[in-house]
């Protein structure tokens, strides 16, 4: 059991770990730290926290304190959160990029010298289009990865707790070896789609909408997810997202190729490949 | 009420379909048409049909004829059933692509004279990935479009027949002026989709699926289709399909320029303009 844990930010993620945190007695207490009052009672009232603060500096009495904004704000606010760390605190966060995060906090390590804190950066692949509050569910971490990326930074021992702490949760802890590598990978399986979605939504006149089906939908389901959330994931993962980007596109245009030829026994392979690969990850739960 | 209807291919779409009429009293007697004997069995006990057989000419004592297989079997056993249809019956299809089925249809039509039947192609835009009987459920159709295609070859009662019956399997009968038109459509919101999910499992390496969230698990999820049955509809839109997935891999190409660039207000107008138009399809039910 941990002591305290501050949660900066109570989005969909946020407010579920609260919430699981809470539900499954892992922490004494769970201070939210939010910038509108109201979504702080709200939070309060799903349980997803003990208590709601609009004061950054109500971190300073932590134990854990995990960054829960979009990627950009946690950038914006870590020379704030820094100072005013505890020594031995771990920092953690739930970006989904996160080269600059890790670059930002060694960087605000070194000024602060002495008083020594752990940061390990994490990524829980749990997220749903449901924004907000409204999506804060104490179950959403189950069976899913949370990706966890030491730093030089972090206490062998932190790696232990946050492990601990993210098997409790229900999710999978998967170690991933740098943040770099971390990008590289999630260019590929998280953000292409979101490109994709909306390159799909503009292709798709009014005409197009009213005969969608359920590929449709599977395919442009991301694209209901939270604006700023998205963009900030985007523009900071800039050194790999445009080169996965493109290999999609090439090979989508080798597909359209393949289909003008008629090249049957090409695209079967690939379709079945595709399947058998795919059906790996349909052994997990919800397809 | 319709009196015997004969549905050729038991997969999700025929089979569904027969549980259906069968669950709503909208046939006096549904019968199967199958290869395979023991599939018509199964399709039997799933209340799928009254009767199986996997003889074609039963379907000469049928008000309605449906053909529910790929694509490019319907193309080849159309010859076989054209001669077949008693005078005055109607003949449909589920088939996801039209261009071709109309003009085979149209062909043999011709061939046969006098003694008319009547033609209208359709098109449930229901499918699942659970491919075969597997994927059997009489509620499929529920609030889905269902498009449907008159020919010149279709009498207006029919039309009439054949809406009514769709509004009565619970889907929402959707008219199109031509195969051609619906083809064009089809290849931007279903095809498209499919070629990304397999583009997308082929970058995809073993760590990548390690790590796939949700908008991975959604954009891949029609690759566990039925390999045959996408085949079949690949290669019998090559005059559509290849244009749009260009279309599609050229704007991917925009953006990945675009977060390369850190294009930030061009990107969130996308982003903004893909959501709000998203949000659409959410009002109806499953997101």
């Amino acid at each position: 059991m941990i002591g305290t844990v501050a949660v900066i930010g109570l989005g969909q993620i946020g407010s579920s770990l609260g919430a699981a945190l809470r539900k499954r007695n892992l922490a004494k207490q769970v201070i939210g730290i939010v910038r509108n009052p109201a979504r702080g009672r709200q939070a309060i009232r799903r349980g997803a926290a003990d208590q709601c603060t609009t004061r950054l500096d109500a971190l300073a009495d932590a134990d854990l304190v995990v960054l829960a904004t979009p990627v950009r704000h946690i950038l914006r606010i870590l020379p704030d959160v820094v100072p005013l760390l505890r020594p031995g605190a771990l920092l953690t966060d739930v970006g989904s990029t996160k080269v600059e995060i890790h670059r930002t906090v060694e960087r605000l390590h070194r000024r602060r010298g002495s008083a020594p804190f752990s940061f390990l950066g994490g990524h829980p692949m749990s997220g749903t289009e449901t924004a907000g509050i409204a999506g804060c569910d104490p179950d959403l971490f189950r069976d899913r990865p949370w990706i966890l990326i030491p730093s030089s930074l972090c206490a062998p021992r932190h790696v232990r707790v946050m492990t601990h702490l993210v098997r409790s949760l229900g999710a999978r802890p998967l170690r991933m070896n740098s943040p770099d590598l971390h990008d590289r990978s999630i260019a590929v399986v998280s953000h292409v789609p979101y490109l994709f979605s909306y390159a799909l939504m503009a292709s798709a006149g009014d005409d197009h909408l009213s005969v969608a089906g359920n590929s449709f939908r599977d395919a442009t389901r991301v694209a209901r997810s939270s604006p700023e959330m998205v963009l900030d994931f985007l523009l900071t993962n800039r050194r790999h997202l445009p080169r996965a980007a493109r290999v999609l596109a090439r090979t989508l245009l080798d597909l359209a190729r393949e289909v003008d030829q008629g090249a049957e026994s090409r695209l079967l392979r690939r379709i079945c490949d595709a399947r058998r690969r795919r059906s790996r990850l349909t052994a997990a739960h919800n397809g």
